[in-house]
């Protein structure tokens, strides 16, 4: 079964809101298994949304449409679809008094434009909208159904999950759609493409899909059956065959995130972990401490920005400094003995580098970044060379430092 | 002039993440006075993606596709709009040697399937792309002109900015469009809507918009006029009668940042700053290094996420810590004292509270965070009651702390 998304406002089109609805209704309609193949943003325009949604009503079994359901002249919406498809808009008495009461017990003054929210086209089912005044449209014919969604987030999803899921759930009959994404790190899109390529050609149920997004990779595995014993039953073996192909660079699955499988691996462990941050200059830091009850294992972090810094604060001897360089091997790894020693802490990890846009020469162009760890498993240092711009410079570099400590712990890179 | 909207991927119609690129175009497109009637979400299929275009192209004179020009074969934008305007594609060395020397300097493999990017439909123009091996391009037939574009913002946005942007401006002829943006820190939006809803409401040319993200709102001003004199004699007015009513809430203006005025302040001053985290973990202090060129006035910053680290790394009392709690304004206080006092620095800012979910008490709920800054100037302490979730707490927190710094120096605020 086919849905698709209109969402109706001028202010989309603007580009004075962005649409977070036909995302949570995305993600809502795919959990469902139900193909979404259009979203369209159209403005408060009635020839426009009646046009757009005729289209999408002769390619689609559901169009779900959110926004334009306001008190004004400009909420079109009713009107569009009643418009499309030929039901005659009437005033609903019972409507009305849920409206009245709702701003009655608000102490709001009750505006006689609200009246067009008790304007119902002949058919449809209200869905009642304890959180606004705009009441929801259900319409169904044959097997299809149009729905009208109040444009409000915390109006609208509360009307889908309540009222609009149970209905489509009802049209879809019974069977799961049960998705699995593998979280990958320190491979290429294009290189990880090549390793399964031959997976994603082969299957169709479960369907396998590649994401990039800074640095990281997500593939997505997802199954439909009768229930979800058989659904994980033909996730297994895919899983299983991509692991064995890319090993150790599937950090995590699903929610996990690479600070928190570090924070995991560090809670196992009983360790704490300091860091020593220069090119970074905290975004490392900011990143650990994203996790909620990370205090457990990190303590302390030091910003050492300047050669000053790396000095008084870490013990970097001058010299070193002098002779190698602030963006060396060398410094980074007196930068993470230094952390863990001036913390007391049982893991140290540094990152120093250029990030640009100035600050490059030949020998050691923008995007040098030396990383090191050091460890009860060992150490190790790694140098990168990163291209793109400061930002992301700087963010992978603290990408790739957790996950050069993951693979530290987890005894799979590093020794001396 | 029209133009549309159509961003390419399946997983924005999975909703895996929302089109934020919409929303940039879709700011950009008004800002130059052109009409914005459709935005449409297409995924990774020829067939549905051609169809998209070329329904966008007979209404639309411009059409503007984000995505799906990527390396591997599921990017279908390069080939739909070939295949729609009936140009054949063909390779195009030079692209290719610019693909090539980009990953030969970065070190990365160069994986045979980029050579689809190297791909040009005939008489298009290639947009450079200096922060991804994705080319953009430009189709112009007689009016009508179909660009596309990399799907990843960072690269996105520069490109529109460099060469797509100049190319619209030409063809919507003469006369200018000239847009000035007000960056404003420490106001509500509804507060500020309240402030400058008059102005908003009597201007036509220029108009008023405001926006607002994360913690930060911008009131854009835009006039149509002849020439850039006369542009920015209709602006300056309503700049100044805004200004008298918010003052030193406008932080700055266009693309100011606020590490970037702070930063401007103290480079002014001669000052270095010195910094002192708890909740925010680093947050502030990669706020400030995202500036290139930070390291003439931040030296090193402390991570003092443990009760340990504020004392042992800052000298904060124990027993200031025992009676205060760590969340509280003396200790704020000592740590930004001593956060100078380690590094030597003639600024010290120092956060520290509950950015949750857990950790909140019935006297210190979640989202209670003071912040305190000391210079040369005087010094300030302010607790905060924040809401939202960790990193909107976390992200809010900074950049107050920012603000606080920056309203001190300017003896706007704070005195012994």
């Amino acid at each position: 079964m086919n849905a698709e998304i209109i969402a109706v406002g001028t202010e989309l089109l603007l580009g004075q809101i962005v649409n977070t609805n036909a995302q949570f209704l995305a993600q809502e309609l795919a959990s469902l298994g139900m193909g979404v193949y259009y979203h369209t943003v159209v403005g408060d325009n009635l020839q426009r949304l009646v046009q757009a949604f005729q289209q999408a009503w002769e390619r689609s079994q559901v169009v779900i449409l959110t926004g334009g359901l306001g008190p004004t002249t400009d909420d079109i919406t009713r009107d569009g679809v009643a418009l499309a498809l030929h039901r005659p808009l009437g005033f609903h008495e019972d409507v009305w008094q849920e409206i009245v009461g709702q701003m009655w017990r608000t102490n709001r003054p009750i505006p006689e434009n609200n009246r067009r929210q008790a304007m119902v086209p002949q058919g449809a089912t209200v869905l009642p909208n304890p959180r606004g005044t705009a009441p929801g449209l259900a319409i169904a014919e044959g097997d299809h159904l149009a729905v009208l969604l109040p444009g409000p987030p915390r109006e609208m999803q509360p009307m889908f999950v309540d009222y609009v899921r149970p209905l489509l759930l009802e049209r879809i009959g019974h069977g799961v759609i049960l998705s699995r994404s593998l979280r990958v790190i320190g491979i290429g899109e294009s290189a990880l493409e090549e390793q399964i390529a031959d997976l994603i050609a082969a299957q169709s149920n479960p369907t396998i899909a590649m994401y990039a997004s800074l640095g990281e990779l997500q593939i997505r595995i997802t199954a439909k059956a009768e229930d979800e014993a058989v659904a994980q039953g033909l996730i297994a073996p895919i899983e299983a065959a991509i692991r064995q192909r890319i090993g150790s660079a599937i950090y995590g699955v699903d929610a996990d995130t690479l600070p928190g499988v570090l924070g995991q691996l560090l809670k196992e462990r009983g360790y704490q972990i300091a860091l020593a941050e220069s090119c970074t200059g905290g975004l490392l830091g900011s990143m650990i401490t994203d996790v909620p009850g990370s205090s457990e294992y990190f303590g302390a972090g030091y910003i050492t920005y300047s050669n000053h810094a790396k000095h008084s604060m870490l013990g970097v001897p001058l010299e070193l400094i002098a002779k190698h360089g602030a963006v060396s091997a060398a410094c980074a790894e007196a930068m993470a003995a230094g952390a863990r020693r001036a913390s007391g802490a049982d893991v140290g990890i540094a990152i120093t580098g250029i990030a640009g846009p100035d600050g490059g020469t030949a020998e050691k162009p923008v995007g040098t970044v030396y990383i090191a760890v050091v460890a009860p498993e060992g150490a190790l240092v790694e140098k990168l060379a990163l291209r793109g711009e400061r930002a992301a410079i700087r963010a992978r570099s603290a990408k790739t430092a957790m996950n050069l400590a993951r693979l530290l712990l987890l005894g799979e890179k590093g020794s001396f």
